[in-house]
């Protein structure tokens, strides 16, 4: 069992980055990148929340979070509030061209997810999805007790 | 259930960063990071691979693999076997500073992996990891069909 435990966070970390691969390129033909799109999809689900915001919830730093947000605004996937000259405090919204893609995304994401999961049965998914958010929750209860 | 299976992607993704804050802060006393430490517990398994396998491995891309390889031998812990001036094919060691500091890696790892699954059952971690290993296998397949 000690030995099974520690593959927990190589197959984390190799996971994310097969699951990196297969979004920058199916996400390629949007411009966009593992990187970015869930900053889109964030924001579709709390239009108005300003970069700050949207880093503490992808748990990304600030930097990386304003490059993503100069880089999205440049592609035109997102705006900030009228009258707001520091967008780390800005509010930041979808534009139609964000809107019509978000669907998309998700189809994407949700494809990897059939590729990824095809031999397990739902139980075993829902399983798996809450082992994971109870592993999350501990991992952001541990940050907040050490900041 | 299609809402919580869409979450799988999402909880890898914030997990793999709760993670990499952690290691980098709990390894910063070695000069290592989130990005180095897996090279040198790859090569503690296999000594004498070159820096491309070790990339293949780890499924990092070869300029990723080439800094931290670059850094790791600055910092005196990877030395490349003599006589070899190519670093992408050379063989690589580990340095008996890397092999003395390896088991306190490990260390770190594990607690990290205990703060995670501090309320879930001996089964239910084994069972993540299964659920996990059959999902890696499926994203490595699928990769490999589509190189």
């Amino acid at each position: 069992m000690e030995e099974k435990k520690s593959h927990l966070i190589k197959l984390i970390n190799k996971l994310y980055r097969y699951t990196q691969s297969y979004i920058d390129e199916a996400l390629k033909r949007f411009n966009l990148s593992s990187g970015t799109y869930q900053f889109l999809l964030v924001l579709s689900k709390n239009e108005g929340i300003s970069q700050n915001e949207i880093s503490k919830r992808l748990n990304v730093d600030k930097a990386m979070s304003a490059r993503s947000v100069k880089r999205l605004m440049k592609l035109g996937y997102i705006r900030k509030g009228v009258d707001e000259e520091d967008c780390r405090a800005c509010r930041l919204y979808l534009t139609d061209s964000a809107k019509a893609i978000i669907p998309e995304i998700i189809i994407e994401i949700n494809k990897w997810i059939d590729i990824i999961t095809k031999d397990s049965s739902e139980d075993e998914q829902r399983d798996a999805v809450d082992f994971l958010s109870k592993a999350l929750m501990n991992a952001k209860g541990f940050k907040k007790s050490n900041l």
